[in-house]
């Protein structure tokens, strides 16, 4: 690890995963790339390397001397080792931008999708020696919002609805090998583990809560709100389908008042993040890779002209994950510089 | 071909595709089944056999004698077949069940699921010489009714929306085998050909229409309020995930007055054909070969109690085509006799 003062010295938690590895890609592809970078990893597990910048760097277990080493530390890890480790590292005075769910709802951590409520890190201060936690969404919260706060030009918003498509990658390394084993199972016409996920679409994700939604249903619902930073009726259905990567929706909006085709589309032509295909819909296969937010199939959806239907694709594993937290980085830097 | 006394002389008209195949297990499997059970195939194509209670059967070219030979004809060999011969068949007396969308929305054929509907069929007689086309609906709008009419009961319906989860043997044989080779090749890593459906979720069933909406989307717009008998808004994505069989529909209900969770409970207790699942949710993959319609995840959507979310499940083969039309058959025998 070396320092430099073009870029604050950054850790990675979580360095191996999936979110990990395209943490790693998105800090290596910025124009000025950070050059100490620190991948920390679980307490105990030692040996692994990850190739950043064409060095394999070693993958340290997580420890408060590493935390306290760096001025940032992007955290995907898990919500256990975020609650444990995070609180001690930004008491330390370490930016600690989470990607897990741990400390999202708390009124002191801002919920940041850059364009949309970038604003909400208007008092953190890189390398100020202030810490501060800063939580990234749900992967199906992000690319909603986008589309969402595009949308509010067009009318005040007053619910949406959401059906997901949710890809496997979004429950990590092991449920994706899991799945390829499961699927080659069915597609032989083998069976298949009881309770193995594979060429079938469950309305599952998370634990099944006493209200009747689940855990995924709750983040979106709760989250929404409070990165637009307004009251608008969230209902959701999260669904697991065989897809590798790239989480699709199906959303409903209701606006306040009746709105035109032309309003809708002055809303979403050049909104900041957000692709508009007009001619193909979005697919999640064809966007893997892609680190922005796409939508299509745009279309009236009935109550007088009020309800409008949309189809938003984007990758998980990127906007949905590795690309918003360094994108969160990104805004602080600059803000810094 | 023998004649029998206890059932009616029953043609299969695109017997050896997936939905005919299920009509002859279907028949087969009826208390009284046909001994008179002729299958017929596309003009042309001779020397194929179909498999009928340990028998096989050939497979008989179309042709308005074999057509003229029978008291109702199960059609599911595509819309062409069906309008180039189920006119003639009917003109000259036979009584023809249309799996296809040829005739759904004429207003002389009556579109039936006889859970919902089947007393738009009280001026049909089997056998009595007088032809009929009857329509069969899209296979998943059939479902949808089949939840909304237990739904009724609760408060009258304002409006559904509805995002479908479809299986890739709503496509045909063909397109189940072009997707277990480009899922296969998705799984292993290698490109796949331009277009192919594979490990992804496709926003695009039938073509593109001038509205916006898809053809798939259509269907489901207009067949829904014809089956009801009601006036109500409609608005689908329809969606083909990587299943094999089985559509899954998450479906959002809003009613003309709040409604409490105890009368949606008495709704769907008994429905006639909808299996409620309170605890697990129901899943397609499980569900295949089952004949009948399900439903879970039942939770409030917002508006003030008057909106409510459902998740529905149907094989699409069987209840959403064959078991639907066989039930069409059965409705008609049972008034018959």
């Amino acid at each position: 690890m070396t320092a430099s003062s073009s870029f604050p010295r950054v850790a990675v938690l979580g360095a191996t995963g999936l979110v990990g590895t395209e943490m790693l890609h998105a800090l290596a592809e910025r124009e000025a790339p950070p050059a100490c970078l620190l991948p920390l990893g679980s307490p105990g597990r030692t040996g692994r390397t990850v190739a950043y910048r064409g060095e394999a760097l070693p993958v340290h277990p997580v420890s408060a001397e590493h935390l306290a080493a760096v001025d940032v530390v992007l955290a995907s890890a898990g919500g256990a080792v975020s609650r444990e480790w995070l609180p001690a590292a930004v008491a330390g005075g370490v930016v600690a931008i989470d990607n897990t769910s741990a400390f999202r709802m708390e009124s002191a951590v801002p919920l940041v999708v850059p364009e949309v409520n970038g604003s909400a890190l208007d008092d953190v201060m890189l390398g100020s020696g202030c810490g501060q936690l800063i939580a990234n969404p749900n992967c199906s919260t992000i690319q909603l919002v986008v589309l969402l706060h595009a949308l509010r030009s067009a009318a005040p918003l007053v619910g949406v609805s959401v059906a997901t498509y949710q890809a496997i990658s979004g429950a990590g390394a092991g449920a994706v090998a899991a799945f390829r084993d499961a699927a080659r199972a069915v597609l032989d016409g083998v069976p298949t583990e009881p309770g193995a996920f594979a060429l079938d679409a469950r309305p599952g994700i998370g634990a099944l809560l006493e209200d009747g939604s689940t855990e995924e249903e709750r983040k979106m619902v709760r989250e929404t709100p409070k990165i637009l930073g307004e009251d608008l009726e969230v209902d959701v259905t999260c669904v697991r389908v065989p897809v590798l990567r790239g989480h699709s929706e199906a959303v409903r909006v209701r606006f306040e008042t009746p709105v035109d085709a032309r309003t809708i589309a002055a809303a979403l032509e050049g909104a900041e993040g957000l692709t508009w295909h007009r001619e193909q819909a979005p697919e999640a296969r064809a966007l893997a890779g892609d680190p922005g937010v796409h939508v299509g199939r745009v279309r009236p959806a009935g109550e007088g002209g009020r309800a409008w239907s949309f189809w938003c694709v984007s990758d998980n594993l990127l906007k949905g994950a590795a690309t918003n937290a360094v994108q969160i980085l990104d805004h602080l830097r600059a803000r810094t510089a």
